[in-house]
C-alpha cells in the first residue's frame, strides 16, 4: 500500500520549495537503500555514512527524527520490497552560497521499485564500459553528496545494454569506481579495492566488504591502482547496496570467469541484502 | 509589482517535484543576470553560457522559449531592478544516474533585490580571505552547473565581515577564482587571469572584460598563475555580473591601492551594469 511516493519532513508531499539550497547548489547528501519486507539492509552503515557526511559539510540534521520517519514511511507502505531514498538538504534560503543560517535542514524520503536487472549480472557476471569522463580530485570525495554531474555524464556515455556498468578512472588514469558501484579485484587469494580518499564515493556495499573481509579469511588491500593491476587480476567485481556484488567478466580486451572468491563475497552480500 | 517570486515552466508556482534532477545530481546550470528596469544587463554574454553549459551537458531545453519567458516574467514584475536567476534542470525521472528519456527539461526563473553589499566595496576595496577549501580539477570546468559544494564550504569558512569574498586556489595551489567573482591581477599595464580550463566558472563579467580589454587599449594574458604573481601585482580585483567590479586592497599580509587601471574597468563595467 503506497499512500505517497515522498514524505517531506515528515508529511506525504512530493513537491520541495523552489529555494531550496540542495537544488540550487547541490548542498545535500542521500543514501539508497535496499529494504526487504519494513527492513532497510545494511541500515547501521547507511546511517553512519549519511552522520558523517552531513558533519562534513556543516549540515544540521536530527538524524534520530529522520530515523523515526523513516520506521513510520516503511510501515506506512505496508512491507513491500523495494528503495528506499533518504535525501537530506541544507534546506531553503541563504545569501548566495554562503550557508550560515540555514539550520532547517530537509529530509526526503521517497520509494521505489527494486531494479529489474537480469539474474545473469549476478551470476554470469557483466561487461564494464571504459568511460572516458574521468573523476577529478576533491574535498568531496568519499561522501555521497548530490554534486553527480560527472556520474551523471559517464552514464550518458553508453546506450549499449551489452553493459551493465561503466569504469570511472581519476585525472591520472587510477581505476576509481564504477557509476554507480565500486570496484574490487581479486589477486592471489587478496582483495584490492581503489583508494577513495581524493574522489568516488565509499559504498556502503563497499564498506561491509572492507569490515567483513578478514572474518571471511580474506586479506585485503585498499591502495591507488591503475589498469595494469586490473589487467592482471584474477577476478573482479563491483558491488552496491542495492544490487550486490556483480562479477565483471569483461572489459576491453580483457576477460574474466566468475571466480570462487568473487562467489563467495557474493552470496554473503546478498544474505545481508535479502534480510 | 511582484506577482510571484518563482515562476516554472512559464507559470507562477514556488515548488518543483522532488523527482527533479537538478535536485537529485545537481544536473543542471543556473545563470544570475542583474536586471535594471526590465532589462537584463550583459544578457547576450549569459544566454551564450547558458546555451554553451546545456550542450556541455546534453540538456535539452528550448531556449527562443526560456527568453520568451523571462521577456514576461520581468514584465510582470513592473520594471523594478533586481536579480534574475534563471535555473535550468535535466527534469524530472531518469533511472538512476542515466539520464536518458529526460527530454523535458525544467526551466526555472526567480526574483530577488540587488545584494545590498556597501558602496565601499566598489571604491575603497576590499579584503579577500585566504580560503583553504581548493577546487578540484574535472571535466564540468567554466560551467555555471549546480555542482557548487565546493562554493558552499570555501564561503562557509570564514563569517567576520571584514572580508567581502574569498580567494580559491586549485588542488595544485594556483590561482583560480573568488568564491563567487572571478580574478583579475594588473601588472606592468598588463590585465591576468587565471586559467578556467581545469576548474573554476567562467565568469560573464570576466568574459565581458577578455572581449573589451583590447578596445581599452589593455593586454590581457590568461594563463596558470601562483600566489607569487598575486603578490608582486600592481593591482587586484574580482569581479562578477552582478556587483561588478571590486579592488581588492587587502590579502593575508599584501596591501594594495585602488589602481588606475582597475578604476577604468570598474567604470567602464558600471556603465553596462547600471543599464
Amino acid at each position: 500500500m503506497v499512500a505517497n511516493n515522498f514524505w517531506i519532513n515528515g508529511e506525504p508531499c512530493s513537491d520541495i520549495p523552489a529555494n531550496d539550497r540542495g537544488l540550487a547548489y547541490g548542498d545535500g547528501v542521500f543514501e539508497t537503500i535496499r529494504v526487504i519486507g519494513r527492513r532497510p539492509t545494511l541500515a547501521e552503515f547507511h546511517w553512519q555514512r549519511l552522520e558523517d557526511s552531513l558533519n562534513r559539510l556543516g549540515i544540521q540534521a536530527d538524524v534520530s527524527l529522520l530515523l523515526d520517519e523513516v520506521k513510520a514511511f516503511l510501515s506506512s507502505r505496508g512491507g513491500s520490497d523495494g528503495v528506499l531514498k533518504v535525501l537530506i538538504t541544507r534546506g531553503s534560503g541563504g545569501r548566495g552560497y554562503n550557508p550560515a543560517g540555514c539550520s532547517e535542514s530537509r529530509r526526503i524520503l521517497s520509494c521505489h521499485p527494486l531494479p529489474e536487472h537480469p539474474a545473469a549480472n549476478r551470476f554470469a557476471g557483466i561487461a564494464l564500459y571504459p568511460c572516458s569522463t574521468r573523476l577529478g580530485h576533491n574535498c568531496l570525495a568519499g561522501m555521497k553528496h548530490l554534486n553527480r554531474l560527472e556520474n551523471v555524464l559517464a552514464r550518458a556515455e553508453w546506450s549499449d545494454s551489452g553493459f551493465q556498468e561503466g569504469l570511472m578512472l581519476d585525472m591520472n588514469g587510477l581505476l576509481i569506481e564504477g557509476t554507480m558501484s565500486n570496484l574490487f579485484l581479486v589477486k592471489n587469494g587478496t582483495l584490492y579495492t581503489p583508494a577513495l580518499d581524493r574522489c568516488g564515493v565509499s559504498g556502503v556495499c563497499r564498506e561491509f566488504i572492507l569490515h567483513q573481509a578478514s572474518g571471511w579469511g580474506l586479506p585485503v588491500i585498499v591502495d591507488d591502482l591503475g589498469e595494469p593491476v586490473l589487467e592482471e587480476a584474477d577476478e573482479v567485481f563491483v558491488c552496491n547496496s542495492v544490487n550486490g556484488v556483480w562479477p565483471v567478466v569483461r572489459f576491453r580486451h580483457c576477460r574474466w570467469q566468475v571466480g570462487a572468491i568473487t562467489a563467495m563475497v557474493r552470496d554473503r552480500v546478498l544474505d545481508v541484502l535479502n534480510g
